[in-house]
């Protein structure tokens, strides 16, 4: 059920030709009220796409309506054209729905550069459709619309003390630190104040899709957004909300990472016993980013010492000579030097732990991340042609 | 002749038996005076092997008399046991050469975590052997015995106003700034202090092999050592040295570049009217390290998009949407928009070339790197076993 899981929201997804294989190309996410709470984080990324750029706009009084999603284009770096098709299509969304313009958030996502006339008419095309097929059960559909090389949807599903959250993702590839290539629609029927969803969502994604890191490369068009309706009439304790929401980001983060583009191993990096869950983070995310590393993960070969080497490269503190390292269980390091054989430890299952022990204090942080393999290299060669 | 070109140097290379092939492993290059002068730059990650914990004690005092180089194992998180190798290894140089062990560096490469006691028998004996080989035309032998991964050996001679500066380099992974997995011996019959050589090695160095990023991973045994013994009695131009020195040190960064392990495109990366010389720096780096753009490169794919979506997440002064991309000559992006169409880049050659023009400023930066291809993974995932 993805975004309509919730009470009060209403979904679709249809084919506009936006995508040459002519799957669902276009969805749309619509708030029934009676709240119109709003909230969003976006890609920290400077080279900004034109969605991002109007998006940010929309969500700063805290209000949406709805939000219009399309794959099969990126609408980024596409000059005062492609601006001017992102405002074309909230006014379109907005006209057809009796709304304002300036509550509608638009995401793209696919090639960059992409977004000449026959793209915007394709987008105007599907927002046409998609508000014409608008169904309280239309969740899934969305969720489907939004993939580009995603090889299965992503959504998740959280109802607690009488509201519920919903969700719904696609991201492959350009994962990386806020936030990943990727488009979140997150849902809720819970009462809260736009101060409120927007404190949540920052926590929520904090922890879970900004250390999410497949392939270190950050994207133009990233953006997840959460919407609150108060249709339940329940306000949560908003404590339990963060870590609720938090539960399903973390959820679609996983669900993320076990699709990410070419993958043979999603990788858990644990970085623990850090003097802050800063080092930890950085820690973690010099391992997530070392190309030597991931080779070595999808070639099955525990080699810890690219895990030193890439830790080494980082300004947390800790003694490089003092350094426990575990690959699945395995400590293949202690203080430095070599441990247990690396015979002992088994890569072959798709999941891999690696620890990294600090040894310095009491933080900790934990960075997902995906091998480097052959076809990461063939899909990430062959994606524009 | 590399490291043999310049009067007053003796080198030798050896085969013990660390490579599995039987081919040379252990290197010697030995300055025959008048001077020893040495300077050396050592590799900026704080996981340092037992090499470089030793040579930076040995070239603080401005003196090297020798330095003995193996491949087939970097000694590197082997432990105290490690260390004594190397201290052992400068001892039996020293001892065999009747100099103190204080004047040798010894720098390996190879895999990180070797250096059992099989390994330090093969070192030593390698010691051995090599005094018992060194000539005056020993260079290429010594150039030969420090390849790991290299298809082919580094080298680069360079005469000037009756001086000569020669060189010999290696490296093919794990090519990173500060510096890249490589060791590099530069000898010079040019007269020269301590304080001289150290200055020309660190102008020379910081702007060719540090701005050499081939796949961004930093090695734990990174050294370039500069041996000057003033043989011609000539005190050279010091600005002048210092060019010739960096015109050499760039021959042998290219020629690392050039043979980069499972490269298919030497990728040049010229930043330009940036605000900076560090401004254009890290906006190379962040294209050079962007594993989705060297991915396209591989696939001929002049995916201008991913160079924008890469240099937008640093902190240069620029404009996404007024910089401008060339690839192989031809503008592939102005102003931040689609400009001539993808079709008239030919990305067949090895040799690319990337301009991008930030239009802020007067400074520009020179980054080398390489694209990612099947081969790297394959070569990085099998390294170990």
């Amino acid at each position: 059920m993805s975004v309509t899981a919730a009470q009060g929201f209403a979904a679709a997804g249809v084919a506009v030709g936006l995508k040459s294989t002519g799957k669902p190309d276009v969805a749309l996410v619509v708030n029934r009220g009676p709240r119109k709470v709003g909230a969003a984080v976006f890609t920290s990324n400077r080279a900004k796409a034109n969605p991002i750029i109007w998006s940010q706009q929309v969500v700063a009084d805290g209000v949406i309506e709805a939000v219009v999603l399309n794959s099969g284009g990126a609408n980024c770096f596409t000059g005062s054209f492609g601006f001017q098709t992102t405002h074309q299509t909230a006014e379109k969304a907005a006209e057809l729905l009796g709304v304002s313009a300036g509550d509608v958030v638009v995401c793209s996502t696919g090639l960059i550069g992409t977004g000449d006339e026959v793209f915007r008419a394709k987008v105007l095309a599907g927002v046409e459709q998609g508000v014409a097929a608008l169904s309280d059960d239309g969740g899934e559909a969305a969720s489907l619309a939004i993939m580009t090389t995603d090889s299965r949807p992503k959504r998740s599903v959280r109802t607690h003390d009488g509201w519920t959250i919903g969700g719904m993702a696609k991201g492959a590839g350009m994962l990386a630190p806020g936030l990943a290539t990727m488009l979140v629609v997150i849902t809720t029927d819970a009462e809260l104040t736009s101060a409120e969803a927007d404190a949540a969502l920052r926590r929520a994604t904090g922890t879970s899709f900004d250390r999410l890191d497949s392939d270190g490369c950050m994207s133009t068009n990233d953006q997840v957004t959460l919407l609150a309706n108060g249709a339940t009439g329940i306000h949560p304790d908003l404590d339990v909300f963060a870590a609720v929401l938090a539960d399903l980001c973390q959820d679609l983060a996983r669900q993320l990472q076990g699709d990410a583009e070419g993958a043979s191993h999603d990788i858990t990096i644990r970085v623990v016993s850090a003097e802050s869950e800063t080092d930890a983070v950085e820690v973690g995310r010099s391992v997530a980013r070392n190309n030597l590393f991931k080779a070595a993960i999808f070639g099955n070969d525990p080699n810890w010492g690219r895990v030193l080497a890439a830790i080494g490269t980082t300004a947390a503190a800790f003694d490089p000579y003092d350094v426990d390292v575990w690959m699945n269980g395995v400590r293949v390091c202690s203080q430095g030097g070599p441990d247990r054989p690396r015979e002992e430890v088994d890569l072959a299952p798709r999941a891999t732990d690696l620890l990294i022990d600090l040894k310095v204090g009491t933080a900790e942080a934990t960075i997902l991340t995906n091998d480097l393999t052959h076809d990461y290299v063939h899909e990430n060669s062959a994606y524009a042609s």
